[in-house]
């Protein structure tokens, strides 16, 4: 089936229905179904709520006009397989973390998150007010999608180690597991990363076959129960400190909306970006006082370990900038956290440290 | 004109268009114009900015059936009467800063700003996640209001001085200019506090008549000129770590709509919020460097300066707890805070000052 023809199609049925002059507004715009794929498996806690969230706000903005049937990853189509399924216009729509699709296209990751990359806070600011969003759309025309910020799990944490770290030669050999950009850049330092799916994580962990892990902060960690295998938590990661989630509507069907239904989809995954992180810091903080009280010890590595990993996290970000739009986009994105972060530090970062050690006195 | 009556003739209007088999949805579902006043001058940078941008989405995204009518501080009714204009039916909306009205209830100062309080991100925790929401809709049923956050400045600068600030000793006597509680902490330590309105503060500095002030940030500091009297800038504050604006609706206006329109009010708002601190945050960031650039010079207050300000707004926060819905607020307000800071600090608060000192080395 011609995905497009079907669609022109449906958009004339609504608007011949308009024509006829039945009253129901319902009925003369046309109420329409879009199909959601998302990564993520069905009740994975934080992000698919947040693809379930973006779905309910949508359906009750449009007042039922727009409704969202949100797939989870398996239902319809493989998690690795909906960006593909929304190009092709098997699927309307997918909820889900860009830098899983840097296959498709290395700037993805800027969308997502690179190590010593850019707070939840700061890719707003350069999504939202310094091209961020334009670049995202840019890229996205390439596969034929309209993609918009979505959602975001706030700094992830560095990990669980059955050893303590005192200096980047720790990293020599160690058996680690960390996807994506951050096992690169552990590469370099030496260390053997995993890539295990997520249901074989725990095992391999507590078995010995993995020195350590990476997951994602204190609420998804503590449910994955790496607390019972050690006490070691790095609660500052390099690698992914404020991982945005994206939505993807195939572009086709996202220009056949009125520009109400458009503007109801944009604001919808904006709103999301801020309620997601929101959720991800309430149960963030309530997990870490839990796995405190059980006796789970924190850690910050060592300076020599974050000169280490900077050096070898820019090494990475260099690597495609032979390509237009990665360049254009690692530029832009460079320059708007070189122009924020410092006022950013300055201001509430600088507060924050005095609040909270006089808070801690007081 | 008794409001109520005629939003309800109003709103049959409408219904009475839909009965006729009208078709064309706009007039079906009855469009209909709010007024929404501001506490903000026409054009002031930033905070206009953000009542205009929560107007404009409420117009699209509602397909023009909602139609935002924006009259800045002055055009109906003056900045400190918009409450009143809103509360009694005069107007239909208000965008302000909730620690105006202080008068009306000493529980608003949470979801606008306190000394020692919350920073934007942690505001959007406590609002969304943890019970913020539910008491600001609490309170604003007192007064006929449905209240939504629609904004944030971020952190604000500690603010211009004529000498540096060496000891809490230094702010006995001195003549600094700064509203609200943060005045009032500041009068604890000693201060001559002075509240002059925004178009007398350069002169006054300028003259002598004062010895420092606070205003906003960067950005409309610059615009301010302070940096032409003096070039010593105290970047990080204790006073408003992250003030919060509201979208105050008039209760009996918004139970007259539609719950998609209802939502499409909701969500403007909540997406103003991030929108509005990304706005201020890029822009500070670019006039922090050309301040730097001009040669005004910044400074953080010493350890014993904020040990003695966290105590007097301890003190401050403590006085209105005789009233039950403020002591609750207050509760919840500062549970969430405790359960979610030591998280953020420890992540992406560690990580960043780690990427800071990276990449200012590199």
């Amino acid at each position: 089936m011609d995905r497009r023809s079907f669609l022109r199609t449906s958009a004339l049925g609504g608007s011949a229905a308009a024509a006829s002059g039945l009253a129901a507004p319902a009925i003369a715009q046309g109420n329409r179904t879009l199909t959601l794929v998302t990564t993520w498996p069905r009740g994975l806690a934080g992000v698919h709520d947040s693809a379930q969230h973006v779905a309910d706000t949508i359906g009750a903005m449009s007042d039922g006009q727009l409704t969202v049937d949100l797939k989870a990853a398996g239902e319809l189509v493989g998690a690795f397989e909906v960006f593909d399924a929304v190009t092709a216009g098997q699927a309307d729509m997918y909820h889900g973390v860009d830098y899983y699709f840097l296959g498709q296209h290395p700037a993805y990751a800027f969308f997502a998150s690179v190590p010593f990359g850019m707070t939840a806070q700061e890719l707003a600011v350069w999504y939202y007010q310094n091209g961020g969003q334009e670049l995202h759309d840019e890229l996205g025309q390439i596969f034929g999608l309209k993609s918009f910020l979505a959602g975001n799990t706030g700094a992830q944490s560095g990990g669980w180690f059955r050893n303590e770290i005192t200096g980047p030669e720790d990293f020599q050999g160690l058996r680690f597991r960390m996807p994506g950009q951050g096992g690169q850049v552990l590469g370099k330092l030496g260390a053997s990363v995993q890539n295990l799916p997520g249901g074989e994580v725990y095992q391999a962990l507590s078995s010995g076959a993995i020195d350590g892990t990476e997951w994602i902060g204190p609420w998804s960690d503590q449910s994955a129960g790496f607390q019972e295998i050690t006490d070691i938590y790095y609660t500052a990661g390099f690698h992914e400190p404020g991982p945005g989630l994206s939505l993807a509507t195939n572009r086709d069907v996202f220009e056949s909306l009125s520009p109400a239904h458009q503007k109801i989809i944009e604001m919808a995954a904006a709103e999301s970006h801020q309620w997601t992180l929101s959720l991800f810091l309430a149960n963030n903080g309530r997990a870490l006082q839990q796995l405190q009280s059980g006796g789970v010890r924190t850690f910050e590595f060592p300076d020599s370990v974050w000169d280490a990993l900077g050096t070898a996290s820019a090494e990475v970000l260099q690597e495609n900038m032979d390509d237009d739009l990665y360049a254009r986009t690692h530029d832009s994105y460079m320059e708007s956290l070189r122009s924020t972060t410092s006022w950013i530090q300055m201001s509430e970062g600088a507060f924050s440290q005095q609040r909270n050690r006089v808070m801690g006195e007081m």
